[in-house]
């Protein structure tokens, strides 16, 4: 029998939401203004705007249709996603101006705020990926705020005490999100979950639904990995969207004959082809600061698909059985481990760039470094946040509510199909 | 038993659709010619251009999947929604270059006529969601045309008398178009249709298409309120984006909350909570040129999505049973009650600004005057339209054809299933 | 039973997939390098961003939804899409770059190489839409890839010998694709599919797909038609952007319309609507060049739509029983006709443009040559590229597997419908 009341709904997840829009707004009228100067940062407003409506559609449909995949669960994905999404923007956009609202007193907001804000949130959405079914929507909200919160703190760190570019440091969104993402969903773990949960499955219909996100995600990734670029440098920027479209069609390619080869009746697996067609666009990201030349980005694409398709293929069923994580949308091979490629191969790269060996082993320390914060970070962020989660205050769903749009939404005039 | 013949479309609709684009095409020989002043009214047509598509998103793709949530009438609303927006648009050129015409003998087309055409075909397209499912595509065709001049005539007097510009007269669509529908859905309203309609009815996968339809507009609302701002004004354009933004998201997480708080069960209930997210949009939209800050527009969201929230939930049934008003796609609670907000927010955020008294006074007079004009204008179309509807020349669809797309259109190989 | 394993997938298509990415990325590390002028050709990256993104859309998410129609075949239709644009972009960069690798010893890319790369994708795109459901993605990489060696060769060689402007070379893709399609599922005809195939069927969800597919087309095919017009010229681009949509607003009513007298039963038929209402834009497409007047544009839009319905309603079966041709997605109406008559618009359109005879008569020449080497190549290229695909080494699907995803897809978690 479909669950008849919804406890966690009404007395947490409404007052929550209602004292968060009522916390944005009174932040709102103390600290922000629009920025005056709508060329700031050499931006011109005509030519940022496309950027930013690419990346939204990305975050709000491209993410959120992704994992619509799970048949009775497609309602919870799309619009909790748009929840997430709103909730996580508002929230960076007050974290990242804290600094100059320290100095300035104002926050001054400007579509490039925006873009930063979607891109944090971007990371929370990674996060939310691994422990999606499981969890209801007062948890969503709860890991939005504390995963913003974690990476912000994190950019802010790798900016501060290693001067790395905003470019470089907002771009470890994907390792901060999966290994955020898979130690919460380790520590959420729930006993009996090794078998796959009843209503955790996935049909026909809904996996259109599921490709059309990621075919959102797939064409509007070369937006995602050149919008922080520079736009006084437009061959930067050309180069960034030319090396990121070059990497995910190797991607794409690779991933589909890596799935064919590791499939045991030789088939296409449609979510792992989903997945992995995307790792080419996630390494060439972490990287994108020092790719200079075309070929540089297809390898990188190419040892990402085969990295991220070996990784869905055999480390999913590992991670489940060996760490106790179950990791719904599979982030550890989408963004995990493609993020970490990437970060290699920006390690690589800079190191032959460099002119002699002082600037290398420094380099090579500093963005060591990095890493390490990032992993740190993200990891004990997921421990507070895990445990937090676990008080039974917040109701979660029993297991066999999980997967499933009933314990969350009405249906008040449904087709009885005859 | 399936429907076998649909005599209003051989019959009445081909031959009105094929004189139409005759006639179209006549007009558009005799009178039409391509702007030669690309940077007309100081827009670059490259700056406009991702603008313009964004709106046609919207009007196409936004509207035409927002009312796919019909079970059985998706191919209906997609695809009469691209008809009616073809026929609107060209309608639209038309009546706003007589004016031109008038004066020069030629209506010069640019991407502005076209983004002008697309807003008023937004009104259509509000009026017919009321109506939608117990009408025919000649309906439809006949309602666009007659909304698309009652709007663009209530666009000239308003501008004309009161010297309102075209960004505050241009925005009164949600107003003119929700009331525009509901006069003609209480005039056409059915005996025996308190009982909602058989095939009136919901099911998951047309519901996320409806989402699919939702997020579009969603997403694009910032350039919808942004368009019209001159862009020789960057810094305008900005706020209008940053704020119908803001708007957007205070008032998609304010209608979950409300939603929960609402439903008797403590569920969210998707159709609500697709129809109220918008309403920060409409209400911002109608007031974006005295919205100056931030905060303004986020508590306009915030009070939006409640009015609309409660609206959808409590006037929906009061409509049709006191005013026998079937508003299919609650164009009231999601375009109307809005829209009226931000009429109020716009007339209290000007007095607020207004230097003196008398400016004041003299604004408010005017503002009044606009919607009064507007509401007359909108009330007065719906009449003569529903009157006109009702005659059966038409070929109404009988009560048990309604919402449904066997009624016009064939499915020759449909799979079975087995 | 549904098939056990697939044994064209692993033993051909991986291999194959493998070794031309390798081959790609070691002519892009010998060859490529990024354009360091970004405002080559007088485009400015900035604007053309935009519009390579639209047609990016049109490419991966119109063309591969546009087919989802068929009801059990809707990850081959939307994942090889896939596939096959980024095999064919790929080749199609390198084919172009030849010319320029001879004379500088490098192809530089640009955006513009991508919009072009692109754009010869759509011709290989139009060519698999009449072959697909019965060939595997083995079939549809080597047709890829000759096709688009094909067209190269075909533009190449009216570039050259007939001094045909780029814009005018390339809009012959629609002609090219469909007779190359044509010829080529007229050779791979199966004995017995004079009957439809088992499961070439279509269901209401599926069609909801599809008209997704199709009105991204539809809204994003004037970037498609003005994206090669010189942005030097912003005049010729406003007028190839409105001329087109007029078009193409045309061509969908009056589709509707035709659709309607056609019909037997008076009804609306969803995939002749689908395929019908983009002809304007095609048509459009070919003669952009020479099309002055918005009127011009609405007539050919009128009167393609006319042709491709009568086409598509009376031609289908035709082909099918006479010449043994199985078109499954209709492109002999949907591109084949509509772009012969572009063609003759063009023709006309330019004589009476001209202002003597010696003039029009040379202009009638080299355009009905045009004509000519193109209908040829790609009969041709088709012949051959059949010949080689009856080779049974390429493991061609069974008949009762055609049109099922199953023969290709492993749905482990399918969700068992009780």
């Amino acid at each position: 029998m479909a669950p008849q009341y919804a406890p966690s709904l009404r007395s947490r997840l409404a007052p929550l939401l209602l004292s968060l829009e009522i916390g944005f707004i009174i932040i709102c009228a103390l600290c922000f203004e629009i920025e005056s100067n709508v060329n700031a940062h050499g931006t011109a407003f005509s030519s940022l705007y496309p950027e930013f409506q690419d990346v939204n559609v990305m975050v709000i449909l491209g993410f959120g249709f992704l994992s619509t995949f799970l048949v009775r669960y497609g309602f919870s994905s799309s619009g909790f996603n748009l929840l997430v999404v709103v909730v996580a923007t508002q929230w960076s956009i007050i974290l990242q101006g804290i600094e100059s609202w320290y100095y300035r007193g104002k926050i001054r907001i400007h579509l490039r705020n925006l873009v930063f804000a979607e891109m944090c949130t971007a990371s929370a959405l990674i996060s939310i990926g691994a422990v999606l079914g499981t969890t209801n929507p007062v948890h969503l909200v709860l890991i939005t705020l504390l995963e913003v919160s974690g990476f912000v703190l994190n950019v802010w760190l790798v900016e501060t005490l290693l001067k790395t570019q905003p470019l470089n440091s907002m771009m470890l969104l994907h390792v901060f999100g999966s290994f955020f993402g898979l130690m919460l969903t380790s520590i959420l773990y729930r006993q009996g979950s090794e078998q796959r949960f009843e209503k955790e499955k996935f049909d026909r219909k809904t996996g259109l639904f599921s490709m059309l996100g990621t075919l959102f995600l797939w064409m509007f990734w070369p937006s995602f990995n050149s919008v922080l670029v520079d736009s006084r440098t437009p061959g930067r920027k050309l180069g960034a969207v030319c090396s990121t479209y070059l990497a995910l069609s190797v991607s794409a390619v690779t991933a589909a004959a890596v799935s064919v080869l590791l499939n045991p009746k030789g088939k296409l697996n449609p979510i792992l082809m989903q997945s992995c067609m995307l790792a080419g666009g996630v390494a060439v990201g972490v990287s994108v600061s020092v790719v200079h030349h075309p070929w540089e980005a297809m390898i990188i694409g190419f040892i990402a698909a085969i990295v991220s398709a070996t990784g869905f293929q055999h480390l999913k069923n590992h991670m489940l059985l060996t760490f106790k994580c179950h990791d719904t949308c599979a982030v550890l091979s989408t963004h995990g481990l493609p993020g970490l490629l990437g970060w290699l191969a920006h390690l690589l790269l800079q190191i032959k760039d460099s002119d002699d060996h002082t600037t290398a082993i420094r380099f090579a320390v500093f963005h060591i470094c990095a890493l390490l914060i990032t992993i740190g970070l993200s990891l004990s962020m997921g421990i507070i946040t895990g445990l937090l989660l676990k008080w039974n205050f917040w109701r979660p769903p029993q297991d066999k509510k999980c997967f499933d749009d009933q314990a969350f939404w009405e249906f008040p005039h449904l087709a009885v199909r005859k």
